[in-house]
């Protein structure tokens, strides 16, 4: 995708290291409460959403002052708009237990 | 995306319910053997890659029969290819061991 089609949807997902431990805890509290000011919340460790280029800077600057760049990782999908892609599912996504 | 474009690549994010209990590992070992056949490993229940649209109905099949489509949830971003995203990563992606 050329670089200068503007972006205006994503898909975030997190890997936040030693999630048991409470450092782990509170690091995945911090993205999930970060990401919910953004995006909807998808899936365990998946959001998703509109965005426009200039909140998701401001995003990705949150995420930063939060995660261990050694431990953690994010991986942030960017699509030009949402009928850029398709999408099925699998199972039933009942409640927004997963955090 | 309109339908008929033919879909190339995949992103696959899956969520075990009851990861912790005997049954709930073994549906993860069984999703995570089954996706590695088709996908690249990406991070904890993420799997992307390229794929045929006739392999992917296979992968489909083959999750649908492991599964409890009552708790798990598996969610499936398909584009047409590569060039179709672009993608920023935060952190350090060092290992597989995210399961």
């Amino acid at each position: 995708m050329k670089k200068d089609y503007k972006i205006n949807y994503v898909f975030l997902m997190y890997d936040i290291a030693d999630e048991e431990s409470e450092a782990g805890k509170r690091r995945v509290n911090k993205v999930f409460k970060i990401c919910k000011k953004y995006l909807t919340h998808h899936q365990k460790s998946v959001f998703r959403g509109e965005i426009t280029p200039s909140r998701l800077l401001k995003l990705q600057k949150e995420l930063k002052d939060v995660i261990d760049e050694e431990l953690d990782f994010i991986t942030i999908i960017k699509l030009k708009n949402k009928e850029s892609f398709l999408e099925d599912t699998i199972g039933k996504k009942e409640n927004d237990m997963f955090i």
